[in-house]
């Protein structure tokens, strides 16, 4: 398997008749998926999504795409493909809308009502065009056809993309439950057929490539959240993800079973769940939603509170539950289900909802001690189908970080692909599809792009580095008033620290320190104020390393008066 | 069982012949483990370790259980007992001996060479007694009798201590691991006689309440160790807990067996296994370690590296390998084990260095894809035995989240304790063992004390809000030199700002809002600086909420001249 090296070169022009495909986000990652292909000077896009920040970015709201490389192309661009709703995938595609409004949006019926209401949100009207399974359409260059996969979302499409260099199949995010809770199953006899037809680059989910075996089906479920439900004597509290319509339809089977309403909170949860009951992919049974204000209104043996926040997040409802702040309250008797996985680097703040819940008196059941979720993603088993009923001349692992990227190379190879034609790359290189062969050509600037308030690609690594110094460390910022012409201090220096642990009057001691410090340099004939706070950083600096064993970022201001 | 209420009181003065548990640490958390027993006006504190900080709490070194109950009573502690080596058991034990340091530090052998190490560092002198399985001493009020216990570090020990209230059976941290490395299993013979004496009170490790079973025998590893090595080609770098004896110990043998010559990596594996060795708890085969320094010089089959950093701790050799920043390179060919668990909240981390790893071509083996870790705790299965065993009187569940606690306390249950005599209690809550019956007596105030820098319980929750603001928002300070009698402005303002994404030029649109406002608060006849800058607090604050839709700390300085 042929892995990028960071040492890579901007690739050559495109040859004639050869395919590029320019990964810009989610390979090397979970999460702001995205990929540009590139043909006799067209560009198609497949999926352009988000990323959640880490703990290690602070601020930052969201995680984008690096666009850069499509300056100046934006009129190339024949279409975006959405393989389907979830952010991971859609979340971006306001931003590149903001920079050409009028671009294709191609997708299925329920990813583009989930694209619609977003899109509506920031206030930008769509292009969409319709698909679903089966279709065939022709864009430039670019001939597709959709193919029904299954996933954690109704209506998920994979993509093949035919050009004159070839075929490539897309998996988008993928599973094979073979007994989906909506009967659409990964339609293998079309991979079959393209197989058979020749899949020159098969681009294939990673997220589960190292989990072993098969992903159980969604269906296995029900019966589990049947025996909650009836075990449960007070009041039930179910979070999942918004966008799980399948999840939902068995927590409103169960709620109508067991003779329970069902009150849906949150935001999206309420958005996503109407726009699903709408278009007929969520079946509400008639009176089974109550308005959440009712709540209270019911014995508790009488409702189920459907909601978000199943990954701690703070501002959610399960968050604000567990910490008695939100209009409804658990106690002992009460039982709360986490129906969703737990993404890594949530775990601290979702255990403090677990023991926040359990501090409460309530039960708390999540996939730690049943199975009450199950993944969206292939697991090894299912690739190792879908590379034999494929049969790819290439590969490339897409989605995931570099594990599970060498995972899934590693189970194509397993299933007889040449170790030289698995291509592992990560965003920003380039992959080029020339006679029949992929391989590495090169890498493009690709850079994380953050999402803070209104500020779109203007906070860079560096401020996210004085906001871990400033957390880790806080700041002093001195100052003080200087004679223009003598350089002699005439008020302050004044100090001012946030984020430390001393007494004012510890900080007192900074400011003989620096008065002495601008006299001397005075006197020495310094009077350019760049240079005086040059001088009063060094001396508190200098002080807080002694003194404090920290290193704050210091704020030096001299002013002229 | 018994749910401590936040709204509890302060408990009543103690009763003759009662015996009062106050747990200060350990309670509600994984970390900072202690409690303080009082007797007849005399106190013994078992454990006194620390809790290492999580993501919200930025720029803190460790975290310590709260002395403040021990205010004025510092002459009343009779000892500190150690159960074990562990930093969470241990790692407190210089703060407290900075208030009184002559208090006895009773321990096993290892744990006291452990806890001396330590010590030194901190310029302390110890006063230990040491003890181990079978002994009984006297202190005060308090006899105590001392238990093997098996657990992830050699030489631990439960401590069993009787009073005229009765007698409690604290098990430290503890599994039940039937074929040890070393032989020496958790005295199930020596909790049965004390069960037959009678066990008042039994405190248990959570840690792996909620895990079902039992936890598998260290020496399962060996032999996946040893398959490791045997397929290893190139080089072989193992990270671990750097107090995991048993473990290191695996790793010298499987080295041994493969004729490679291991170099410890890291300040404290290299201390802990040089005492380790020197105790005769660690057998290292002639000639098998050899210095980091050295390693270059061998062929990459002929050298092992052990190391810690299996945490993902970006200082620790694993992560600087993994960015190539260690004087040890790694490459296609070379194998990284991580013997370890993985501490939920450090996944990120974790997962960072893999993908590094993996990035460089290394295989990376871990717990996730081999047996190459076991916990050291008791397992829901092995708990079960312990009470049944013990058939104690109450059950006190210790050592772990809220969650652990429930499980725990669950189990004694089951086993047939009444489910009255379960005190769940967490930090800070009272429990008095009376006429043989434990309840809870009330609350003390129990924060937590942080540790940064030279700094010890001077960082409160509010700097650490603070820390928060300042990582997700950043800052605008601004300041402007006033006329003392006019209040006009003589000097500035002046803008500065850091976390922020906006440019200069943007923040300069300050300068005359916050002009204009200072203009009219002098024309309306305010001239008091602490108004001035509230003035200047309220125009910044809106300009950066409208401007920039951000909250950013703000700090408004005005000096009179």
């Amino acid at each position: 398997m042929s892995h990028a090296h960071p040492e890579l070169a901007l690739p050559k022009p495109l040859e004639p008749g050869a395919l590029r495909i320019v990964p810009l986000g989610g390979l090397g990652e979970v999460g702001r998926n995205m990929a540009v292909f590139e043909y006799d000077g067209r560009l198609l896009i497949v999926d352009c999504g988000v990323l959640f920040p880490e703990d290690h970015q602070p601020g930052v709201d969201l995680i984008l795409p690096d666009f850069s490389y499509l300056d100046g192309r934006l009129d190339d661009i024949e279409a975006i493909v959405l393989t389907h709703g979830h952010e991971d995938h859609i979340g971006a595609v306001p931003y590149l809308l903001r920079l050409r409004g009028d671009i294709p949006l191609v997708g299925s019926r329920l990813t583009l009502a989930f694209l619609d209401a977003k899109l509506r949100e920031h206030r930008l009207t769509p292009h969409p065009v319709q698909v679903s399974e089966g279709a065939s359409i022709e864009l430039g260059p670019f001939a597709l056809e959709f193919v029904a996969v299954n996933h954690s979302i109704p209506d998920a499409l994979a993509v093949a993309v035919t050009t004159g260099a070839g075929t490539v199949l897309h998996t988008g995010d993928f599973k094979m439950d073979q007994l989906p809770l909506d009967g659409r199953i990964t339609d293998l006899r079309e991979f079959a057929r393209l197989g058979e037809r020749g899949v020159d680059l098969f681009m294939v989910d990673s997220t589960n490539a190292e989990v072993p075996g098969f992903t159980t089906s969604e269906r296995e479920i029900g019966p589990v959240l049947d025996q909650v439900f009836g075990n449960a004597t007070g009041r039930l509290v179910v979070a999942s993800f918004s966008s799980h319509v399948h999840r939902v339809q068995q927590v409103l089977d169960a709620a109508w079973a067991h003779r329970r309403r069902v009150a849906l909170v949150g935001r999206s949860m309420v958005r996503n769940m109407t726009i699903a009951a709408e278009l007929g992919y969520l079946t509400v049974p008639d009176g089974v939603l109550i308005d959440v204000k009712k709540v209270d209104s019911l014995p508790p043996d009488e409702v189920v509170l459907m909601c978000t926040g199943s990954q701690g997040e703070p501002m959610a409802a399960l968050s604000r539950i567990a910490n008695r702040d939100h209009r409804v309250s658990v106690g002992p008797g009460d039982t709360v289900v986490l129906a969703s996985s737990l993404i890594p680097g949530n775990e601290n703040a979702v255990f403090r909802v677990i023991n926040g819940l359990m501090r409460l008196g309530a039960q708390v059941i999540h996939q730690g001690n049943a199975r009450v979720h199950v993944s969206g993603h292939a697991s090894a088993g299912e690739l190792l189908y879908a590379y034999n009923i494929v049969r790819p001349r290439n590969v490339m692992p897409v989605h995931g970080e570099v594990r599970h990227l060498v995972a899934n190379g590693a189970l194509a190879v397993k299933t007889g692909v040449d170790p030289d034609r698995v291509v592992l790359a990560e965003d920003g290189v380039v992959v080029d599809l020339v006679d029949g062969r992929a391989r590495i050509a090169g890498a493009v600037p690709c850079g994380y792009v953050y999402v803070d308030g209104s500020s779109v690609g203007e906070i860079t690594d560096a401020e996210l580095k004085d906001r871990r110094i400033l957390a880790e460390e806080g700041f002093i910022s001195v100052f003080a008033v200087v004679d223009s012409s003598s350089g002699a201090v005439v008020a302050g220096p004044q100090v001012h620290a946030r984020g430390l642990a001393e007494s004012d009057a510890v900080l007192a001691e900074i400011i003989p320190e620096v008065t002495r410090a601008l006299a001397e340099a005075a006197a020495g004939g310094v009077a350019d104020t760049h240079q005086l706070q040059q001088v009063m950083r060094r001396v508190v600096g200098r002080w807080a390393s002694n003194r404090l064993r920290r290193r704050p970022m210091i704020i030096p201001v001299v002013v002229e008066s």
